[in-house]
């Protein structure tokens, strides 16, 4: 009797059955081999209890004869024999997977929101989706790496929720949620060749000692920006696929958006005539709703929250903050949630902390409220003290024609304590808030020892054509840099520091 | 046949018996559900051959019909059949078990030392006691977190001696040692808000990942202070319990010690009319005589320990110096041990080291010995030459009255490599000890980029007014800090630390 | 019917036997003992169903009677009955056991170049290769700690190779390869007492938690200094056997070599009258080869390529190159690879990364390939950047008679982000390359907050005399250092930077 992988019922445990399929996965203990093998549809477990090597490769497509069972409610075939297919059957066979399988994954590009940016990146956000969800089909683990800020953890988060329900689906087994997804936080706004390098050693490592797949590697809130094209280079060359969730400037050439080379999807509003108030986050609750969204109540907040942290603004925001409020979560109360993620993520660094991450993010009912209960008023504390102590140390001083541009300068090291919350990105941004209501051209400068954070308003030039200009113009300096137009920052070797400074005011007065 | 829990023996084996008790504990694998019912005296473990999932809650009261067996020495139930008592027996079920373990759990009030203060502490050694013993016999890890100093060591392996005792008596398994009890140093003075947010993600993602039970977390040496309770808070808000055996100045409002709000058990003897004399290490010594002590010869000698490297007086360590003097350890032996602790405690900081740390705090005959034979002339030389380098960069000056007050300032940036041993607060104490013989009124100051360390002798004012005065007068500073009345530091931003320096000399010199 | 452990084949399968030999090794599992005998040429597994504790001590002689039996391809007994040998047996015993082992495990001292220091340092090679096998026959773990530079890793991977072989030979199963051998870098250039602190604490605690045999530890490119002898002592007294390799200038005091009293085998040419142009990585890769040499075209390599990464020179330098390109490994590839291995380490920081790490050093086709296309160009664009930010903040002076020492001093601290790549050693040295076809009397120093890295050319004086000079002078400075004569650096406390510069300057021309 012949049978499909996705074929098997009831009526045919006790029987002996042939079954072809293309196998998927195997893991041998000392006394069975433990292998599955799918149609592209379905798939069924094939147990073979002997004690030698099991010497079939993944990918091939198998004859397997054997006794169906059922066992833990779910069906299996004992073996009694595995052959590979004949030769001259295979394009066949690989035929019918591949149609099938296409039709087992099939994402369309539905969106939450009315966007002629999303419409015109629907054919990444369909490769993405579909990536994803054949990674779940073929045993492979997803591994979401994201920028550890609220707009990286809110993505990763409505991610790992729909990735977490296919995966669940598919195993049927709680504790696969732990093998095939792992989360993890970078802290560099890119993706850090360091990091990358021991990302790699340790996806390696799980592959030969273990015998895992490669996984599937979803980057989020960073990919796009020419600091993290190494990165990517590095495991395209190593053979671990990735997709590259982003809304930083992306690196471009000649030949089109650097990542897009790397990548098998890149995912970047820039790319697509947008810009960065489409967010990391918002693209990815988009994609989470591709893939299939779960917990849509809690997941579909993430959008919003993200855009408050991020300071988004534009048409696509405020669908989503309308959303949000639909689900009963105001502007102010997503104002505090972001800041609480923030110092959560400050402070819990590199951990993947998911049930506490999951908890701050929405799951279940109290955990949010409890968070937000005992952290807030930590964050406020902390950032009034901030705030007065950049407000007293900080220099202010008027340039340009008619001196109509005010300049707060503050010297980070001398006014704050060196790691503490906030860190300076944020610092300057409260000094920033502080003050821009009083004037109407502002540059806010937090100066530390090799880097200086920029916040502008009314002065209509790009930090990123200043970290440009002054890469040429002090070549020896290490100048690197940038971010968005009127927020950014330029890193330089110490000795150089007053006169990036210097020049920085030139050019902000030109 | 009727029987319970606890009342199970060799003459029903191979008998089919009916046992009521509390759902304590249950792991699942593929083929079977183990689970342990307890009747508050004793327990039995369960084995349910079958491949669905066990569906009882925790804490549930059970009716279990099964074949009693003895396997690996121990009595089990193979499962026939379960059932929840009928919810009118369930009042009466409830009472009995909590009269049972009330009396399995049962903790006197009695200490090694006569002390007014540890009598009136008694109520919560005897909370803690029971605590403790309570989670042990429901399955529930104990988490040690203690700071990382000689005394928070010395507390610590005083406790995790008792409790593994325990637990070993309740598993009657060598490995329970590892999942049920451990133990974590803290390098920070106080629970810092990050540790406590890493801590309870990877105590949430245990418990959902392993299906462990929430922990009781015991915390040494810390847990007080004004800079713990947001750490307390945040475990109470999510249903983790906690101990708090602390010698530091306790926060404190107008409803109490505010400590004592948020944990279950509050062991401070500045909360009962003394002072920090009587240390953390004196404290758990205590506790872990109360629970049970194991190893006694070696473990009565910690409470001696953590006096000599906390430099305590008063009639309670003069008890402890007896105990230890009877148990073959003169003052001289345990400042070197003290010294040795300490720069271990350096070297190894977040790790557990289990056997190790045994083996330096006593258990077994020789490593103690070698510990000290080897490490004691390295601490001793990198002592000597830390005081021969403050001793040449320091200034003195002379202030106050008739300039009766010596001053002796570091500034430590200059005078010590960073991060290297020892650290700023013994630096100070290296120089302070050194100088105190030769003057009547002295204050040393240790001054880092952005803290002061101060020792002060025959200068009759308290530190922590210092810091609360100064937090007023100067807002904008980030003014934190505290410590004992004449040994403590203050931590301001560095812009600040010539104007908080000079005060600090005004104020002693007033 | 009586066997020997070694002895047992296809023709006793079915039947009982009695066999006698050496415990070696025992797990204890809940249903059953498992336990391995041998007679020093070959093992036995000994199966014994049974829950009660296993209570013989390894290294105990014992008669064994079970029946023969084959299982996943292995021949064990299934035990019947175990008991000690009989104590008047036990000295014939142990000689045998003693004459069987020194055969299974003899090394002769065959090296790949011609060498009279190889030739004179031959008993220590043999002992170590004897040492090695010797704990692999009794399945004690093989821990290599190595320095994190391209030389510690050339050696370090040289003995994984071979170490490797051996276990997969011995225990026949791939998954060994993860439990009896572990390679970790050391980032520091020596072994630093807190590593060996937090490493004797993991390997204690991997003993009592899983019952591990204590491990041979093998120390590449580090052990020999003054700054590693804490940690070989510590190490000696807790038991746990090391092996040094190491071309470091090794202490010394009038009985010897420290070192070579605290390790069973110390391998350093300085102390066979040659220095340390023959590298760490030159001394494993003999040591591979001596214990027997896997995958040997790309492992010879790592000879020729410690060498060019460590600037060696001389003889064997030479022989080794020669091997290398016969590899098919010109210099210009080494030099590359060199860079490369350099930046990867920096980047992998302690990870063991074993799967990159072998591909980086050769193992396979393409890894090496991709990571060298990768990777080269990100180092060649940060050392470009580098040696143009030295070369512009460097100050250039002229000193000594005539003026005809060239000084270029940079401060680092100014001229380099902090903890970037390349670090001062590797920074100062792009300098040096840079400026010595310039000049014919120079030196180069990096000058640090705590610390001046020195580089000179045609000034012959060896920078350990001026440390030991300046430690006397300045004993309150904490002056520590040194390295290789006309390459290494000086340690001091801040204050004293521009004291010991100075004092640098004036050694230099005297």
């Amino acid at each position: 009797m012949d049978i499909k992988p996705s074929g098997i019922n009831k009526d045919i445990v006790g029987k002996v059955v042939k079954c072809s399929g293309k196998l998927i996965h195997s893991v041998s203990t000392p006394r069975a081999n433990l292998f599955w093998i799918s149609d592209g549809l379905g798939k069924i477990k094939c147990v073979e209890f002997s004690s030698s090597a099991f010497n079939f490769k993944k990918g091939s497509m198998l004859n397997v004869v054997g006794l169906a069972q059922e066992e833990n409610n779910e069906f299996i075939l004992k073996v009694k024999g595995i052959s590979e297919c004949p030769k001259e059957e295979l394009p066949d066979l690989e035929k019918a997977y591949e149609t099938n399988i296409s039709q087992s994954i099939r994402c369309l590009p539905e969106f939450l929101v009315e966007s002629e940016a999303l419409v015109r990146m629907q054919e990444e956000f369909v490769k993405a989706g579909e990536a994803i969800k054949r990674a779940v089909f073929e045993f492979r683990p997803v591994v979401i790496k994201h920028h550890a800020d609220c707009d990286g953890y809110s993505g990763a988060i409505a991610l790992e929720r729909s990735i977490k329900k296919k995966v669940l689906d598919f195993h049927q087994d709680e504790s696969s949620a732990w093998f095939y997804i792992k989360r993890s936080p970078m802290q560099t706004p890119f993706y850090d060749i360091s990091d990358a390098i021991i990302d790699l050693g340790v996806i390696l490592d799980e592959m030969d000692k273990y015998g895992r797949s490669l996984p599937l590697l979803v980057i989020v809130d960073n990919g796009s920006s020419k600091q993290d094209i190494d990165a990517l280079k590095l495991f395209a060359a190593n053979e671990v696929e990735t997709i590259v969730i982003d809304h930083h400037i992306p690196a471009k050439s000649a030949s089109g958006y650097t990542a897009s080379s790397y990548s098998i999807s890149h995912i970047n509003p820039c790319t697509a005539g947008s810009d960065s108030n489409i967010t990391a986050g918002m693209l990815s609750v988009e994609l989470a709703n591709i893939i299939g969204m779960e917990e849509k109540k809690s997941t579909i907040v993430l959008a919003a929250l993200s855009g408050i942290s991020d300071k988004s603004s534009g048409k696509e925001f405020e669908q989503y903050l309308k959303l949000a409020e639909e689900s009963g979560f105001s502007r102010e109360r997503l104002k505090g949630l972001a800041k609480v993620a923030d110092f959560f993520s400050f402070n819990n660094r590199r951990f993947e902390s998911r049930s506490l991450v999951e908890g701050l993010f929405g799951k279940g009912e109290y955990m949010q409220e409890h968070l937000i209960r005992i952290l807030l008023p930590i964050v406020e504390r902390k950032e009034k003290a901030r705030l007065e102590s950049l407000a007293h140390t900080c220099r202010i001083q008027q340039i340009g024609k008619d001196k109509g541009i005010v300049v707060a300068s503050a010297d980070i090291d001398k006014s704050t304590i060196t790691g503490t919350f906030p860190l300076i990105g944020k610092s300057v941004g409260l000094l920033f808030d502080h003050l821009k209501e009083k004037y109407e051209k502002l540059l806010v400068a937090g100066i530390g020892k090799s880097m200086i954070t920029v916040r502008m308003k009314g002065i209509s030039k790009d930090i990123n054509d200043f970290c440009g200009m002054l890469a040429k113009e002090m070549s020896y300096a290490n100048i690197e840099g940038g971010g968005h137009p009127s927020a950014g920052s330029i890193k330089f070797i110490p000795s150089e520091k007053d006169k990036v400074f210097k020049r920085l005011l030139e050019w902000a007065e030109e």
